[in-house]
């Protein structure tokens, strides 16, 4: 049995802790297991029961005759902990643990879920939670979950859409929302603390389900953002599409989201570069996430979107609201086509969005229907059906009215159906947006800048530290003299052009300018020495490494480069305007690193800099060299040690004339 | 019988052109009326039946025996406007006219509306449409219309939310999802092209209707935007809320929105600003509009809202959807209870809801209910019902998973229901963004600075021309001094202040920076005289009025003020950045014109004007005397013949130094 059947597909289920009182959250799992139609054995260890809901009860794991597949521990955190030790003794290949109390619960949480997870791995059992409600095979009958939403009549809507998520109760709304809609799932697992098994593993063995073509996530937070990559771009190569719902695009939100799980809140932003380079479409709506499936089924990333989607409504006004918020995503609808003139007969309808499909300037097809799908659910999504199957464009349908029936025949027919304006939107700007996973980037041989960052010295490099690391990254300095001899200033060279600018080289001055530390536009020597002795009398209490000298610069327009390692999304990269507008300018764009040179191009491209675009007659600045330095600079992700980066200002010179980082810093973590 | 009577309540109705073939549009307002249970007078005018589906018809208009209160004319548009003639003829106060073929059609369209709208006006009947489909008054059971949705089962179901909108088939759409949430209407009215009647006074006469708590608008234009501040102030007034979805917020969407009814596209941001001074709450998502009537019935808009919310959840995961999307529009959820825990039984919900009501930090509360809405609707929100009626503030439950029943029931009590976290967070938005509808400003006496407009010679002013309108407005100038002898540069002052600013005075020259128009920094007489006969020679094919000399003036930033008159929002003020940092920044700000000195500071406040406020160590700026410039700015609306108007830029002093304008620019339309 491979570890996806054991997780998904066990045939032999032990419940750890079952209760033979069905009003009893842990006798959920069972009921559910039977009424939902498992028709595999059940094993529920119970030592105070010798039979419970009909089926044997044993007194402990190691009573239970013959293998088991999978355990689902119901009972209370600590002994849970000892129950896993019993089904590693067992040899029992999957635990899922239901407690709370773990890691979401504080220090002691914490500590207690080590222990959980220690246990698991010293006995080689693999563990889904803690805090986890359990997973649903639909296609195999398997209820293997005490989650609420398993009330529902069986037998429960089949599909092709996997859901992992890790909110358990979210999983019950996306199964009664998807069955409103004749929307059924393969299977779902909640994934709760993740201690061992988690979306990301998960997501990686659904890649290889044949039962599904489409994967959900619902996200509170991302613990593995290598891991995330690698597992989408797995799904991605097998035809699957991975869709993202992600809490935390608010600060409220984030901190809401992770309180749960006891994860770190990151910055969404990062988040969503993440997202976006790990061929993730990301909703952002929860009703597009359970709507959007069909969209995405046996859809491919649009090389080259034209950003343009043709429409056909059989009702003006309704297609107005879909055609609006499409604009506000910069998506156009260069063809609206009303058929109330024309007639909505079927043939008619069809005929139209098969032209539309064949139009070379459109991304994609949104069909509107006005009333009549509230009153001839069959005949009014006739044409749209009869189309379908020949389309090669991905196809959208929004209803105006509310028509249940409708969605339901379109869901039938694998059709993508919105109920409301504002849903369809987003599915189609999430299409729209959806790019293919990019390889990880290589961020090369960077031993020589390892080198320069192990011979600093403090956590906060000092500048002229902090420039050999750049240096040896292939970020352009501009050029510059260190002094060192502070006491009588040696080595002003004879030969440099003025006007310089004088800056203080201390890792204790990592603001050097509000500090005092910089002098710009110092006009010749002599005013240069005297600047000099003025600094190094400012910072007589400062540990002063140096003095740098640098001839001043002048270029289009500053921009700042930012490196961190965000608690969720991993190591990213920020470009945004340097210098004084940085505080007044819309925020930096962020991006995943190490970044291609193809992806820094679009992230030059996408950031606030229109200053940099030939502003009010300026000339346009060096966007491919600055692009370069982007990707050079976005190779220190790979030096582990270094916790963040600055470059503040990058100046950016006329197109053709490159760019040069005027000040660097560098801290280790 | 009252305008609104015949309108809403007619008793006996002609159906001009109504047919004889119930599969024909022209008869479904006849089967319509009768199958939702219309037991007035019906009068089918139909020159080729005697009788229509059990009904007498008539000949003609004039032969239909007694008084008509109102004529739904179903002929095509050219017959429409004789049948207008009869119904003139006949008395009948009220005529609706569906054909479409009018202004949406073109210019000849255009002069056909203007053909109709004369027959009407000459006989002194009230039109509703062209193109338009009709009234229903479900309380009355009035269904005086061939909207597809009147398809529906009878009776429709009753409620006090009105709906005005421009869209027929939206009034379907709203329809049809309201009763699926057990949400009904009072009145819905379709108003077409409005060529007589319209939005606006509807609005007002629903402001007297005892049978509605709340007003819907389903916008696609705005054509009379001091109108409709006037209608919803009386709506105010009378205690009725009115709520609006007003299609055009991207360009796209507007240009879509106005092609339907021969409109004209304004800007989003005025007409959020109209919506806003108008308190009218805008809602953003067409699903919030259909959900949000039972939060706004009986509500009055909050007084100094704290953007605050508290939650209460019977499950952790989905609060944090709501949660999140509410901090994106900045509003805090300092307070979430999740009762997992506590216990879900409908008493300690009700003790939790009432406490949070009595949160003197919470402005709404929030109750999210899990799956137990879906298995158990009544007893699930028990608890919230038994609190709700005894709540002051606003109470919105979203509920987790499909539950229409727990819907229904909710919507029965008046409590308001969402059905996605989306919704929901729009709505609370819209509730906590509402304010009362502000008086409309009286400009003051602007004789003086109409001379001065008077006096001015083109339609563009030139900069001495457009300063003096500015001075009488009371608006702050940068002193000036304006040279006239052009060949002897007799007049430049001895006791100037240099530097000075030095800039060519024409009307011909609106961009006069850009044309080379203005020198700056001019530092002595000398210089002076020299520039200025530069200048002249410059522009010695320009019709130059004069020179005008200032002495330079310093600040802590420049501001960009404009006024316009918005196709559909009416007299507008703009207010962002000036100088060159205005195409960098985020758009101006805009608000409808005059401004009161409190909605002045106010759009100080929002403005993207970080620079002034103590930005990097600089000083603030002087903010006060910003918005009283802004005030006599603004009141330049009152010239009726000035189409646009702009001072950039203003120049702000440090606080209690005052403002002064830089430029001038007055353009006559």
């Amino acid at each position: 049995m491979t570890l996806a059947e054991a997780i998904f597909a066990p045939r032999r289920i032990a419940l750890v802790g079952a209760s033979a009182d069905p009003a009893k959250l842990t006798a959920r799992a069972q009921i559910h297991l039977r009424r939902h139609g498992f028709d595999g054995a059940l094993f529920p260890v119970n030592p105070n029961a010798g039979e419970i809901m009909g089926e044997r009860a044993y007194a402990s794991i190691a009573d239970i005759p013959g293998p088991i597949d999978h355990a689902f521990i119901l009972l209370g955190p600590d002994r849970a902990i000892t129950a896993v030790e019993d089904c590693a003794a067992k040899g029992i290949p999957v635990a899922t643990v239901l407690a709370d109390g773990f890691a979401e619960a504080g220090p002691e949480g914490a500590a207690r879920q080590e222990r959980l997870l220690a246990a698991a791995r010293a006995g080689g059992v693999r563990l889904m939670g803690p805090n986890c409600i359990g997973v649903i095979n639909v296609a195999a009958r398997i209820a293997l979950s005490v989650n609420a939403v398993l009330a529902m009549e069986p037998p429960l809507p089949p599909g092709r859409t996997a859901v992992l998520s890790h909110s358990g109760s979210m999983i019950g709304a996306m199964l009664s929302r998807g069955a409103a809609r004749g929307l059924g799932y393969s299977v779902l697992a909640a994934t709760g603390n993740e201690a061992d098994l988690g979306v990301v593993e998960l997501l990686a063995l659904l890649a290889d389900d044949a039962g599904t073509d489409t994967i959900l996530l619902f996200l509170e937070t991302i613990r593995d953002p290598i891991g995330l990559r690698e597992a989408a771009a797995k799904a991605h190569a097998a035809g699957k599409a991975v869709l993202a719902y992600k809490l935390g695009r608010s600060d409220a939100g984030a901190a809401m989201a992770v309180s749960h799980t006891g994860a770190v809140a990151g910055s969404d932003a990062a988040v969503d570069a993440l997202l976006g380079v790990s061929g993730i479409a990301r909703l952002d709506s929860f009703e597009a996430l359970i709507e959007a499936p069909p969209l995405f089924a046996h859809a491919r990333p649009i090389a080259g979107p034209r950003r343009a989607v043709s429409v056909l409504t059989t009702t003006g006004g309704a297609a107005a609201l879909v055609v609006d918020r499409l604009g506000l995503a910069g998506i156009a609808a260069p063809v609206v086509r009303d058929m109330t003139l024309a007639g909505t007969e079927p043939a008619r309808i069809a005929a139209e969005l098969a032209a539309m499909d064949a139009d070379a300037g459109t991304d994609a097809v949104l069909a509107v229907i006005g009333s009549s799908a509230q009153f001839r659910p069959e005949t009014s999504v006739a044409g749209v059906v009869a189309a379908a199957d020949r389309m090669t464009k991905p196809l959208a349908v929004f209803l105006a009215p509310d028509a249940p029936e409708s969605t339901r025949h379109l869901a039938a027919r694998g059709i993508a159906c919105f109920r409301t304006p504002e849903a369809a939107a987003d599915a189609i700007r999430a299409l729209l947006a959806w790019r293919p996973p990019s390889p990880a980037i290589d961020a090369g041989d960077v031993t020589v800048a390892a080198a320069a960052l192990a011979a600093a010295r403090g956590a906060v490099l000092d500048e002229a530290e902090a420039r050999a690391v750049f240096a040896a990254l292939g970020v352009p300095l501009a050029p510059a003299h260190l002094i060192t001899d502070l006491a009588g200033l040696a080595g002003i060279p004879w030969a440099i052009e003025y006007p310089v600018a004088l800056k203080a080289v201390s890792a204790a001055l990592p603001h050097k300018t509000d500090a005092g530390g910089v002098v710009l536009n110092v006009p010749d020597r002599g005013a240069l020495r005297h600047a000099a002795r003025d600094m190094i009398a400012r910072f007589r209490d400062t540990a002063l490494a140096g003095l740098l000298i640098a001839p001043m610069q002048r270029g289009v327009g500053e921009v700042l480069l930012g490196f961190r390692r965000d608690p969720q999304a991993g190591p990213v990269v920020v470009l945004g305007a340097g210098g004084v507008l940085a505080e007044l300018l819309p925020p930096p764009v962020v991006r995943a690193a190490p970044l291609s040179r193809a992806e820094a191009e679009a992230m030059v491209a996408g950031a606030p800099l229109a200053q940099l675009h030939g502003f009010r007659g300026r000339p346009a600045g060096d966007l491919a060299a600055l692009a370069d330095a982007v990707v050079a600079f976005s190779r220190i992700a790979a030096l582990a040690n270094v916790a963040e980066a600055e470059i503040n200002p990058l100046l950016v010179k006329p197109a053709g004339e490159g760019v040069v980082a005027l000040d660097a810093l560098v801290v280790r973590g």
